[in-house]
């Protein structure tokens, strides 16, 4: 029997449809063991290789060693947004709306090692990237124009990156997206009904229900949403109530860092290294401080396609039932 | 330079960023070159094989020849909705929203021949198809509690499909989607403003600029839309207003069938066979005969991979230009 669910944070539906009882390996698929080198010659992100990128915008060093980085911030090579162009708006054949593809998009090499993952850093290593992607936000987010920003990390190619060695990408937009924009007025009218904001009653509800919950700390609530869209699709969101990533505290920081590295291990040992995309959503801009939005670090093992009832419908079609997925999670 | 782009049918804007000046072949992916066979023993969707199927609810024959079937409909075997359970909402954990998986799931066998794909059968064949879709929509429309159908078909892979004989889907669900209404909405203001569809504005728009044209015949306008979330993104419009598919004409019928087939064709021939989706959006049967809305083919290739800035700002990137890559399709 399947179930539909809505998800409370966009309305939108789910359908949970367990084909039949799954263990986490029948959702690790035939992967290639491949075994990468620590230092790759023609990799435009291995130490050496700096002047294959445009200069670095910030760069994190080790207190006790100046002449290595540890964290590189570049420009995109292959930018999906530039500083260097228009925020006009256009009107295309007097119709059709457009603007210039204004905005920043930066990529950060996290590490100087080419096989070096994220849960494979020390706890300090991984705190330094969180740090450098909320120097990041700040950085971007008090440019003119930038009205949302997008962290986030696709690792492995199914995931859609095209370069091996460890990197994570932030975008900032000069829109704000129609998404995003939904989200705000749903979790709007629910802070107006109830003057709560939804995802700290949805923190709240994950903790007492238990069902869901991967587990938590002082700082974090982990769980995997109610209406999942995606198999073992994982949520980390702040206990304190916070819109923006860019109002994230240092004790915080720290504690992100080993959240991420402990939730990919367990995900890597449950479903044999999947690829994986891990997104930081936050509040755009405007709304950095609003009482109704709270970022979180949503992450997704590409264990699933999207055909067409998806892309026709928009509802997502998820073969893994969260209250399962969550339980071998906390076996782990 | 890249530019954002507003998709005027749900105000979501697209990035067009055109990392070089692309020929077809940059997005042809290297592909095995597989023989399939004619009949495969062991295929639940071969001619022989009929009882490894849930019983057909339909069946297609030539007038000549009514011992064997051309196109065979079945339930599918693991089923996203079904009929045999509830349409009642529920609370979980007297919070979250959710309904029993109430529908209808159909698989539609295209043809007996295991390798005969949709631009491979005669015309007539074709046809045969796009009636054997309209038919159903029709039984399925009339059920008590369906509210949406879509009609898919996953072709290849990575377009999300795991059987290889030719087949298409139809699903009727007894929810309307949040990203349906957001459509209905966008067209029902611009209605409102305008006393005009949306979407017959767009096929005028569409035929009077060319650039983004591809073909266009009596009945239907084929162009790669203005904001094309996916390289060759492709349309195929009615010029007749009609919201629902549910109401096309048997001319319309036979000529979409052509339609249909040229362009995958073109598609094969430009991309290397590529994977694809082909997705029939139609009117929420409560407003099938809306004058806001219109129904349309998309066919989208699946020479992309979303990532996580897709999957968090909702905004996509698209590596190609649509002026661009229509023009391929009309020198094919």
């Amino acid at each position: 029997m399947t179930e539909l669910r809505q998800d409370p944070t966009t309305n939108e539906w789910v359908i949970i449809a367990r084909e039949r009882a799954k263990r986490p390996y029948d959702f690790a698929k035939d992967r290639e063991v491949r075994t990468t080198p620590d230092h790759v010659e023609d990799c435009p992100f291995c130490p050496g290789n700096e002047r294959l990128t445009p200069p670095e915008v910030a760069v994190y060093h080790q207190e006790s060693d100046r002449a290595h980085w540890i964290i590189r911030i570049v420009p995109n090579m292959f930018p999906a947004l530039t500083p260097h162009t228009t925020t006009k708006e256009k009107f295309v054949d007097s119709r059709f709306k457009a603007k210039g593809g204004f905005g920043f998009h930066e990529v950060i090499i996290e590490t100087p090692r080419h096989n070096q993952t994220l849960p494979g850093m020390d706890a300090s290593h991984a705190a330094m990237l969180m740090q450098a992607y909320r120097d990041r936000y700040e950085v971007l987010s008090r440019e003119a124009h930038v009205k949302m920003i997008l962290i986030f990390k696709n690792h492995g190619v199914t995931a859609g990156t095209s370069l091996d060695h460890p990197h994570s990408q932030i975008i900032a937009s000069p829109v704000v997206s129609a998404h995003a924009k939904r989200k705000s007025e749903v979790a709007g009218r629910y802070c107006e009904k109830t003057s709560r904001c939804l995802y700290c009653d949805i923190n709240r509800w994950e903790i007492e229900s238990e069902s869901r919950l991967v587990s938590e700390n002082d700082q974090f609530v982990i769980f995997h949403p109610f209406a999942s869209h995606y198999p073992f699709e994982t949520w980390i969101s702040p206990k304190k109530h916070q819109a923006s990533f860019g109002n994230i505290d240092l004790t915080e920081i720290s504690e992100l860092g080993k959240v991420l590295q402990e939730n990919i291990r367990k995900m890597n040992s449950l479903l044999a290294e999947p690829d994986y995309n891990c997104v930081f959503h936050t509040a755009p801009i405007e709304e950095e401080n609003a009482k109704y939005l709270h970022w979180y670090v949503q992450i997704v093992p590409r264990i699933w396609t999207a055909a067409g009832f998806e892309m026709g419908s928009g509802i997502y079609i998820n073969t893994a039932v969260p209250e399962d997925t969550a339980k071998f999670m906390r076996e782990v």
